[in-house]
């Protein structure tokens, strides 16, 4: 994906090769998305010969099956050293080399300087950011398809809540629904009843669901590409002023997608979010939105004092949430994809549902 | 957990504190084994001051249910500027610090510096890495636990397997039945059925599942630490060949672990599976085995090379493999706590099951 322009970076910056590498249980967002290979080994696009993968000979199969069909198998223990020998026997030019500072870590990063000592790096973190932040219409046609999937599970989960007993149920449901299509989930779901819905990052429990309000935060991956959305539902009874919080939040969230435009500030959009808040903006805690791609949290950032702007073809979540200490939490969040309007791709229903 | 040694090791190696940071969406490992919290934010332990947690204000609830009740709330765009005012505040000396490498990516260093200006660090992952890999006797309680749950949940799914029609059943199975008891999966679960289970680290698809061997791979986490366990079933009836192979395999890895004792080398047990593999050990792709704790993959290696040893209260598996490219793949896979003897944790029959 991309690599025209990822040569392009390395041309303008007068960069010999990109070096990505994968050595953990965790993938690295970048190398899955220029490589289509999410498992362990290295990733090397140099500026003038064509991409390759380097990867464990346990990995050579799966690392064939992404975009590159040229893979160098190598000793897990010697990684650097076998990514050395090849450059040199490629003939590839190594005196300044494109690394990703957010995923090399100062033990690699010392280990890589061994083998290239001469080397000087340069991090194009931000530029891979910045490439990912806006979608080519293949990966818009992936996401949309993902999205699909995982409104129909999220609603799934919703219409058979009454036979759910405990939050885990409701996370073991949606895990399980992806599962049998085949799908990772892109984080563990979250579903937070009662006051545990006042910490926007909880882990659902084997817990008894409790009255109130109830956040169920999911998300799915489809080909290596993101789905995230947020509904809050009622168990029981609300309250009037219950009712009145959750509205003002809709009503909120429902106007900030409506008057999102193409090079909108995104600091403006959160301090629009805060205004319209009132006095319950105190309570709102987290950011109002970020990007979705390779990795549930990308650029864009609609946080205070983002200097991010709003561009055609960024995909990117707006959720804004009303949580009060030890009683409950409220989050309502869509993702949407830029165009001339803003499309909202998560396609679940959003008021106020009372089991 | 354990502060008083890693106190201990600043002492010996004049360091003022250990600073550990977690700011995505992965855990780090060595912060949720020091501070029972695994979410956003920092942890620093002093020399001489209690240690603390240093957390973004949505997540402030949540860290006060780690083991450390004293937590600090912080701006997560100001976050070494946040920690720099503590520190100080704290009165807590910053002359050299402890940071782990393994966890600490090159990005995250540069705002560091930035702050701590004149501050010398010390990388302390391996010193981590050496704690981890003894475990305590709680630590073994709680280890116990988690297998007697992952145990229950791998040998349901093998009962219930005529009811899996793909791949995507069986691994959706067994994340339903981790998340409906409240557990996450320390992996997604490996189902790899016919020659796609000559991929060690292969992805289960929503396809149907394929005759012959099945190799299962699975693990739940129980408070923070993980489980692991393999086990290879046949679809349909194996030939004579298939039938000996697994035999060699199963004979092999038994021989292994009734072999290991304290003080052995780790390297030389791999060099002994690779004897007794025969002429088949050129289809044993990967390493022998690895520690289990909070994290999948921790010490000791049981590789070619390895210079670690076998000590008292080690957890590891033991899982040799033989890989036939495009034809099928088979493993077996047993977690192991090491005591005066080897006391084998994953009690699930692993004689061939042919169903």
């Amino acid at each position: 994906m991309r690599i025209k322009e990822i040569k392009g970076i390395l041309e303008k910056k007068g960069l010999d090769f990109a070096l990505f590498y994968n050595l953990g249980m965790e993938t690295n967002p970048n190398m899955s998305y220029f490589s289509g290979y999410s498992g362990l080994g290295a990733l090397v696009i140099p500026r003038k010969q064509s991409p390759f993968l380097i990867a464990p000979e346990m990995e050579v199969e799966k690392a064939k099956k992404g975009v590159f069909k040229k893979v160098y198998s190598m000793d897990k223990k010697k990684f650097f050293e076998s990514i050395h020998q090849i450059i040199r026997k490629n003939k590839i030019k190594a005196k300044k080399v494109a690394i990703d500072y957010g995923n090399f870590n100062l033990n690699t990063h010392k280990y890589f300087k061994k083998q290239f000592r001469k080397v000087k790096t340069k991090d194009i973190s931000l530029d891979c950011l910045k490439l990912r932040q806006i979608k080519t219409n293949k990966e818009i046609q992936i996401i949309k398809k993902g999205f699909n999937y995982g409104n129909k599970i999220l609603k799934k989960a919703i219409n058979n809540f009454k036979d759910f007993k405990t939050e885990s149920d409701v996370s073991g449901f949606l895990e399980y629904q992806s599962k049998k299509l085949g799908l990772d989930v892109s984080f563990p779901p979250i579903a937070a009843s009662g006051s545990n819905g006042s910490m926007p990052h909880y882990e659902p429990k084997n817990v008894r669901l409790k009255k109130g309000f109830c956040v169920i935060d999911f998300g799915i991956k489809y080909k290596s590409y993101c789905t995230d959305c947020t509904r809050t539902i009622y168990i029981g009874k609300p309250n009037n002023k219950e009712s009145e919080i959750y509205n003002l939040l809709l009503k909120t969230q429902k106007n900030i997608i409506k008057n999102i435009g193409i090079n909108g500030s995104c600091g403006k959009i959160y301090e629009n979010c805060v205004k319209n808040l009132g006095k319950y903006s105190k309570y709102f805690i987290h950011g109002l939105g970020h990007g979705v791609g390779v990795e549930i949290h990308e650029l864009p950032n609609l946080t205070l004092d983002s200097k991010d702007k709003v561009m055609e073809n960024m995909v990117f979540t707006v959720e804004p949430g009303i949580y009060l200490p030890r009683k409950f939490g409220i989050r309502i969040e869509d993702t949407v994809l830029m165009k001339k309007k803003t499309e909202i791709l998560t396609k679940v229903p959003k008021g106020l549902l009372i089991i």
